[in-house]
């Protein structure tokens, strides 16, 4: 049985328009613990946006960071965030993400570095941290990376782009509310919502799956059809589909792998800093030799909503570029193991990542 | 916002054929609490199946139990099983469910009821357990209930057929071994699939639903298609769905509720002791003008896999059974509301619901 995996979920979800509002009492019970106050990371999107500001449940008593997203979360920006609140206060109570997949990673990451002594540098991998973190919650407010339901957080380290990967990396909270993704602009609401797209597609491709795993992948399609292909964005359900759909994109992964687009976006993030999200697509674009049907389909969805995919990228990249990127992406066999199954050597070398590369 | 929940969901989950061979791993690291011993409640079904009997993960030190589901949990027998392991062993590190909804609701409940004193009667009902059971997980071996992921832990006492419904009763581990289902009797296989495509039928088309149920309802239709009308049951692939249909099936009222149909059920088993999930097919079959569609597919899944209905069942009622049923039926007003609205009493009085059970 080469698929056993007992996988930890999110101990508790509130999902529905409005469940915002409800943050406060549902931290309510949580805020007796260490020295009793919270500690709020949000995207700095959010800070000059007076109305929403009001509507964080922050007391006196708590912090609010807000947090820049241009950059994925780094491992001394972790070290540094729990080292600061130690310092200035101890231990929090629990940590709030408030944002995209940066933010709830942060929010996961800080969660357990404020209990595990050290660098995150030393707990980048699988089951490396010793001790559960504080209580730790999410908020999306963009939707597409599934970082509110999977068993990682990812960080950029000096030598690895790697998760903190264990059961008690998974939230203890999330709150789903689709108001809250509604005023993302466009480019960047489409971007991270095909991420759920991409990684239901490389789940349910590839050799690794199975049959859970292909039920939450072809439901997470079937909804990113609906948001992406039949609707229009100011179709009220249109929000509440793309919510569900990057939660059960994010659960297609329990017993499944990403695949070939994940593994190219892993080079473009690490050896140019594109956005993991834009690099998905990005890379997806090309890849119609690998996922046919569904690269049409992505076409469509870009056309239908008037999106710009950067084209020519590769026109401006040197040899040395190339190579490094598909260093990279060639360093990832669990992928590429899943995409083309064990004998996946046969079918790929660094020359073949190079073309994709080329096509960019 | 009337749908405002937060759910709490089984902690740890572990999906694929041969994961029950995998159950003495998962509960080792449970084993140190209390008296370190472990409670096995398993469906007497396997009380003579010695290949079945020697893979039960039991040590010397463990209890197995086999129990008969043929009659639901009845509250004496959840204090008196907690009585008898309590006064010879004291309190056991944790219980195991091996069975159908039945013996997983008897593990869930007994869970409790070792750390809560008294009756289970007196809990009876919402959030009225007062301190978290012991560890408690469930291994269905027989798919439809959705019990594997409900927070309730359906009991009959002395007046009332209700659950001990908190977030303790939730599981902390479900092993979900298709193979398992794979030898069950035809019949009961059918009538307890029905209970996932029923209740997913009834989540779906009420009014207190929202974009999570419906996401969750409708690939457990889907399932259930692929199991009940597409597919023949020795195709590999049907013992897989319809596991993964009654964990979607049961996650689809985390968000709605049940309808017309468990409304009746509840009416048939209170009064004549039918069990849940003949009653629903039983009621469902007749529920024509409610149901529509989804009740013309059904009678098609009972002709695909050429099973009997019991008929002509209400020749054999006096006038005082039928009226006993419409009232437990008729007293269930929040399955009313979320059937037919807030106003569900303009179209709903005890004279339908009699005729619905005029017609079984």
């Amino acid at each position: 049985m080469n698929l056993f995996r007992n996988f930890k979920s999110v101990t508790k979800t509130c999902y529905g328009r409005g469940s915002f509002d409800k943050l406060g009492e549902i931290l309510e019970p949580q805020r007796s613990a260490n020295k009793q106050f919270m500690v709020f990371v949000v995207d700095d999107y959010f800070a000059d946006k007076e109305d929403f500001r009001k509507r964080i449940p922050a007391r006196s008593e708590d912090e609010i960071h807000f947090i820049s997203s241009l950059k994925e979360p780094s491992t001394t920006q972790i070290d540094a965030l729990r080292d600061d609140v130690l310092a200035r206060r101890g231990l929090p109570a629990g940590i709030i993400g408030i944002g995209g997949g940066t933010v709830m990673d942060i929010a996961k990451a800080t969660s357990l570095m404020f209990t595990n002594e050290g660098s995150s540098v030393q707990y980048q991998g699988l089951n490396l941290i010793k001790k559960p973190g504080i209580y730790h919650c999410g908020v999306p407010t963009i939707s597409g990376t599934g970082a509110e339901v999977s068993m990682t957080a990812v960080l950029t380290g000096p030598v690895k782009k790697l998760g903190l990967k264990c059961d008690w990396t998974v939230l203890d909270q999330i709150v789903l509310d689709p108001d809250l993704i509604a005023t993302v602009p466009q480019d960047q609401w489409f971007y991270t919502g095909m991420d759920t797209y991409i990684h239901s597609v490389e789940a349910i491709t590839g050799t690794k799956k199975n049959t859970f795993a292909e039920a939450y992948s072809e439901k997470a399609l079937e909804l990113c059809r609906e948001v992406f292909l039949k609707r229009d964005r100011k179709d009220p359900k249109s929000d509440e589909f793309l919510m569900v759909a990057s939660y059960m994109g994010g659960l297609s992964l329990t017993y499944s792998e990403v695949g070939v687009c994940h593994a190219l976006s892993y080079g473009l993030g690490k050896v140019l800093e594109i956005h993991h999200c834009l690099a998905n697509c990005i890379a997806f674009d090309k890849l119609e030799d690998v996922y046919g049907d569904n690269v049409q389909e992505f076409k469509g969805m870009v056309k239908h909503n008037n999106i710009h995919i950067p084209q020519g990228l590769a026109k401006g990249w040197s040899e040395e570029t190339i190579s490094a990127m598909a260093e990279v992406a060639y360093n990832l066999p669990h992928m590429w193991d899943h995409a083309f199954g064990p004998e996946w050597e046969k079918v790929l070398d660094r020359e073949r990542i190079k073309g994709w590369y080329r096509r960019m």
